[in-house]
């Protein structure tokens, strides 16, 4: 669609606003939207869990993949994340202020870092698999162990 | 977690950065992760399916409720759509650039704005579902006919 000049509006009488509840049936049927609202369902209760810290489901993942692989480079790490590298260098930032993790110059790649858990880190990280046990605890309540094994399959194949 | 002061890094020696792939696995059993791949993956399809026209699935979303529920408030839309207020004022704007919606002052709230869609913005809507019914046909196919049931009927029980 091309940008077109702003139309002034059609002159109609002003009509009393409607009320009672807005009709979004027709977003029933798209599986993104509802992919989109399920994902926020799932965030909140993470937030919800994890609230006496100041982590967020996607510093919890970085945290958790640097500790599996500790002195990968930024740019490893971001694309098996498939994280954007602007975002990706903020959320590092964010979690090397609170003293989780530290960069090391990359012995491969001297444009990158290498991105290791500090020992507070570390053991933040436990603490927070603990947080992250009670989350997924939540959520497997709502779908059923079956529902559950079901739904990481049936994301698996959106996933392509 | 508090903020701590930046730590000075422990002085280790330099290693020679791994190679090879990441180990994301501990990732695999988060349901949330899996949702926002799965979401991404059925974003970019979106796209694709509308990369003639400037539509992204949240404005389809907006122009599909507006459609339904003509002079509507913008804050009843925006709550009907859980989107938050600056984000969706400036969704309207690109939609009203585009000529598709237009704003009349609502008779019910004088702070608000009553939403229609424009002659023009009917028109593309029509277009829009045609485009949409491909894009949830990729998907389909993808989970089949009966997986598609049964996901939309798990993210319900997610989405409380």
């Amino acid at each position: 669609m091309t940008r077109t000049t702003r139309r002034t509006p059609p002159q109609r009488p002003r009509q009393p606003t409607p009320a009672g509840p807005v009709d979004v049936s027709a977003l029933a049927d798209m599986v993104g939207y509802r992919l989109r609202r399920a994902t926020a369902a799932v965030y909140l209760d993470f937030i919800a869990t994890f609230r006496a810290t100041n982590i967020r489901p996607t510093q919890f993942s970085v945290l958790t993949v640097i500790g599996a692989n500790p002195g990968r480079t930024q740019s490893a790490i971001a694309q098996a994340l498939h994280l954007k590298r602007a975002n990706f260098v903020v959320l590092l930032d964010e979690l090397e202020v609170q003293g989780l993790i530290w960069r090391a110059p990359s012995m491969g790649d001297r444009r990158s870092y290498a991105l290791h858990l500090t020992d507070k880190g570390q053991a933040a990280l436990k603490m927070f698999r603990r947080l992250n046990r009670r989350h997924e605890s939540h959520i497997a309540r709502r779908l059923g162990a079956a529902g559950r094994r079901q739904l990481l399959e049936l994301l698996d194949r959106l996933s392509v």
